[in-house]
């Protein structure tokens, strides 16, 4: 049985994990669920992004899938542990990889790492970061408007260059860093104009990428990389406005047709 | 109980896999033995390798290691299956994660792989890169010569351009690939002359960093990262010449003076 590999998130964020699951495992079959009707989850309590990531993972379970993507940092932050404690698959979030990628870039061991103020505030990365090495040194920025913007469609262009230099200004003033993580899935979708902002000296991690990554090592190294000869079907749900998802995931997959072709959107109704 | 990570290889190839297991996870204690009295094991029969492997793999299992890592990509072509069957430990080679970052990386879709006679004719890295994504192209080539030239310390200059340049004439000749896979763990030793041969437009994969990095991801998915405070011992063993192998240790380490003053080199007697 092709059995799918789930990816939640708050909203259109988790899109970019898909993005490189699809190119980087492109014989597995997906089945996404974005939150837009709650998004954003950044400013909201500890106890809504569990209760909501909760119900969001029931609702995956029950379409029997074989591996779990905690596609937003915010969830991660919050819950990622509880999840890998009572589930039977492997669940993997996005702040791990991104952090593991950030350490084997650095050379001056100066990392930047910018988020919602719900996962900036968690220390997620730090903990991540200095969990596996000591010595370094981590500059962490909250970036409350990056969110918004993009689930509104504004990924690049005068507006958007003139937030992203404002809301950065804090951390090119110290200038430092050799390395700046995207501790958010939505900030891929803006990552040129971040690249600019920042300055062509500093390598900027997606985590989103490097989630794709992992989830390729920990399903092989359990033998569960899908080897059939079967079509992959995607499958993307939305708990919000169809007609702005859709929008949006097109703009996203707009240079891969040949993925799209295979998706299919749905309205999800989740449990409360 | 800090429990070390264990090493094995051919000989001092796989130290470049320790070298960034270092840099990459730098309070993981590492034991690592290195065959170099029976190195190269590229020629040899199947027989051979895997009966070699399991004598270093049972050196070091006495040891209590956490993991193995199998830094050698012949071993990892002909026993890795059979190892990953009969171990209880996690077991790690050096092809898979080689492959997989070849394909987060290239962009046209057209890879180049290098490795011994043995590696190579296995087809392994084949087998590793149309498994995950079957619109590949790729491009193999054996380079028997570059396994010994490493072995005896010749890493640069002009008669190691010579030897590369003539070794990777079939491959320039084609002129398609955008990413090489450095498939054998001595070659990253080599890189900059083989960067510099191939061209800079080529994004040249070492093996051994992303093994290191995968590593990180495995132990961080089974809970078993070491996060007590005791500075890391690391042992290095050989199978050969204590005098030589400590000369090409010494070379790979020479910038990490810090990491090396913690190494003890032994000689290693293993059972046959």
């Amino acid at each position: 049985m092709n059995q799918a590999i789930g990816v939640i998130d708050s909203g259109v964020g988790g899109l970019t994990v898909v993005h490189e699951l699809m190119r980087q495992l492109p014989k597995e079959s997906l089945i996404y669920l974005g939150d837009t009707l709650r998004c954003p989850y950044g400013p909201r309590s500890k106890e809504d992004v569990r209760k909501f990531t909760w119900e969001m993972t029931d609702f995956l379970l029950d379409k029997q899938i074989k591996l779990l993507v905690v596609a937003c940092n915010t969830a991660t932050a919050f819950t990622l542990n509880e999840l890998q404690e009572h589930l039977s698959i492997p669940v993997i979030g996005v702040i791990k990889p991104g952090a593991r990628a950030a350490i084997k870039a650095t050379e001056n061991s100066h990392i930047g790492v910018i988020g919602t103020e719900g996962t900036i505030g968690s220390k997620a990365y730090n903990q991540a970061l200095s969990g596996i090495k000591s010595d370094l040194h981590v500059n962490s920025l909250a970036c409350p408007l990056f969110v918004p913007m993009v689930e509104q469609g504004v990924l690049s262009g005068k507006e958007a260059e003139e937030i992203v230099e404002k809301s950065l200004l804090p951390m090119k003033e110290q200038n430092h860093i050799d390395t700046l993580i995207l501790g958010c899935t939505h900030y891929p979708l803006i990552k040129e104009t971040i690249q600019k902002v920042i300055g062509s000296q500093v390598t900027v991690i997606s985590s989103s990428e490097e989630t794709a990554r992992e989830v390729s090592t920990i399903l092989e190294f359990h033998n569960q990389l899908y080897n059939g000869l079967d079509t992959p079907a995607h499958q993307f749900y939305t708990t919000g406005e169809m007609g702005v998802f859709a929008k949006i995931t097109e703009s996203i997959f707009r240079e891969s047709a040949a993925y799209f072709q295979s998706v299919t959107i749905k309205k999800a109704v989740i449990a409360h």
